[in-house]
Formats: C-alpha cells, sequence, structure tokens
C-alpha cells in the first residue's frame, strides 16, 4: 500500500477545457487547445491573462470544471489498494475552497473528507506518489512523481509522465 | 531552521473558552474551566454533548474565538527562524473553512497562504516539529511533538507538554 497525493485542477477537474468554454461565452472566440501548448496556463487566449485571471475569482469556475475522463472509476479503484488524499493548493483562491468541496462532493462522494488537503504550498505533503501537472509542486517532492499532461506542461521532461487516467491506472493498479 | 506545524483550535484560538462563553450567553450559566479537566473535548457542559456539538456548526464559533495568550508574538518570532505552517483539521467542519480563514486574516496577517493547511487527518503532515493539543494528530506524527495544554489534555503524558506559548518560545527561539 502506497499514500499517493492527486491533485485537483488538470488532473481530476479540467481547467483548459472550463478556460476555453468560458471563454467561448464571454468572447464568442473558441479557442482551439492545440493552440495552448506550452504556454503558461491561463496564457494564449486572445484578450490578455488578467482576463483569465479573473476567470479564477468568480463564482462558479470551480464549481462547475468538467471531470477528467476516467478520472472516478481509477481514483475509486486506487482507494482499495492504497491510501489516497486530494491534496489542492487551493488557499490562493479562497472563494475556491467551498466550490472546490462541493465539486468533489458531487462527483467524488466516495473520497472522506479526513482525505482532502487544500494547502498552499505543497512541500509540507509527506507521500509516495504525487499526480500532479504543475513542476513547482513536483519539483519540491520528495515521492516519485508523475506529471499529468496539460497544455502548459508538454514540454517539460524532468518528471515521469501520464497522458490519461488509464495510463495512472497501468503503473499504480 | 526547522518546520513547524501548528495546529490552530486549542492552540491559537482559545476554543475552550469560546465555549464556555457562547455556553453562557445561551443557557446563563458559566462553566467553570477547572471542572473540564480531562474530559473529552466539548463534553462536561450540563447539557450534553449534542448541544455543544451544534455550536461548532453555527455561522460565527470559529470568526470569533478568542485569541490565545502571546500566540501572535511568539509565532510572528517563529517565522524568522524557522519555516511555520498553519495545519488545521477544518474539513470536518465545512463551514468552517472561511471563517478560519478570515480569523487568521484578522490575527495573523502576517501568514502567507503559502503556509496554510486545511486537512482532515494530519498523517500526511511533515515537518519537524508539531504543536498541537489533540493525541490523535501528535500520534501518527514522526517528528516531535509539542501538546499543548487544554482541559481535554491534561492527564495525557505521552508527548513533551507546553502550557503557554512563552514556554514554545523558550523551546523553539
Amino acid at each position: 500500500m502506497a499514500r499517493i497525493a492527486i491533485d485537483m485542477d488538470g488532473v481530476m477537474a479540467d481547467t483548459t477545457q472550463q478556460m476555453i468554454d468560458w471563454y467561448t461565452q464571454r468572447y464568442g472566440v473558441e479557442v482551439d487547445k492545440a493552440t495552448l501548448y506550452g504556454l503558461p496556463e491561463a496564457t494564449g487566449f486572445p484578450h490578455d491573462r488578467e482576463v483569465m485571471r479573473s476567470f479564477l475569482f468568480e463564482p462558479g469556475f470551480f464549481r462547475t470544471k468538467p471531470v477528467i475522463k476516467d478520472s472516478q472509476e481509477v481514483i475509486r479503484a486506487l482507494q482499495d489498494k492504497h491510501e489516497v488524499f486530494i491534496v489542492s493548493a487551493a488557499m490562493e483562491f479562497p472563494p475556491s475552497l467551498g466550490e472546490k468541496l462541493e465539486w468533489l462532493g458531487e462527483h467524488f462522494p466516495f473520497i472522506s473528507w479526513q482525505n482532502i488537503v487544500f494547502c498552499g504550498s505543497k512541500s509540507i505533503v509527506q507521500a509516495d506518489y504525487m499526480i500532479d501537472d504543475h513542476v513547482k509542486n513536483l519539483q519540491p517532492f520528495k515521492g516519485q512523481g508523475l506529471m499529468f499532461t496539460a497544455p502548459h506542461n508538454v514540454h517539460v521532461t524532468d518528471f515521469r509522465r501520464v497522458d490519461t487516467w488509464q495510463e495512472v491506472a497501468g503503473i499504480l493498479l
């Protein structure tokens, strides 16, 4: 049995798709996901970064993100074999705290409150595996990092990469 | 430099005093703190435990707790010498999340969001020291635990005990 720390945004919740959807709804322009490859998160849209960052502070943004394919089934299966913690850097956006808890309750009702961590820096987290889409979280981690593919990290080569939850299942189940 | 994980309730925020104050206001009976020694937290009041637990779910309970003496000055000084994280088991009471963040912002504005952790189980926390009033948090901790004295833990002898923040300063500054 291993302890696995799983990030929410970009790993369980599809932040990129939510940004594209909200952008389309607000500005009438649908951005092609492929044009975002290799750019810092929340950039690459015709309007500048401030516009994108404003979404993060708007009610509903975190509450209504699409669920990333196969994450529910694989995380449920991981729980049978491992100790699973959801670890989200939610403190940067205080209004997101309640929305993230509600989102987890709706889409992952099988995860106990005992196993949810909302933090700022993830350097305090002790686990065997960390599944995350951000270099800043995987870099200080002492265990085995698994970089979950997101448009902003496609050129990073420092960590073992997983493109899908089926790949995670192949490694950890 | 050490990493220090500091609990909120019973360590920074005076939960016992808040319960006594709210109980007095609601039932007109002021309970003597000494009569609570050695009893499980939130018990020992004339009305039964359910009444006390209801306080924990009422708006304002976590937002208005008194600050424990000297905690502000000592934690600020600890920050100059160590890496300080506030680690609160807030997930058990979801409505407390926002109130706890606001309480920290009011009384400890010098603590960055990067260094705040709201969790369920604290077993995932990696630090050199943990200052906490609960056995369940100190027991699985791999570093040096410091039990902060609270009425419910006065008979516990398994951990090094600190009665005041001045004692913490004596050990860690």
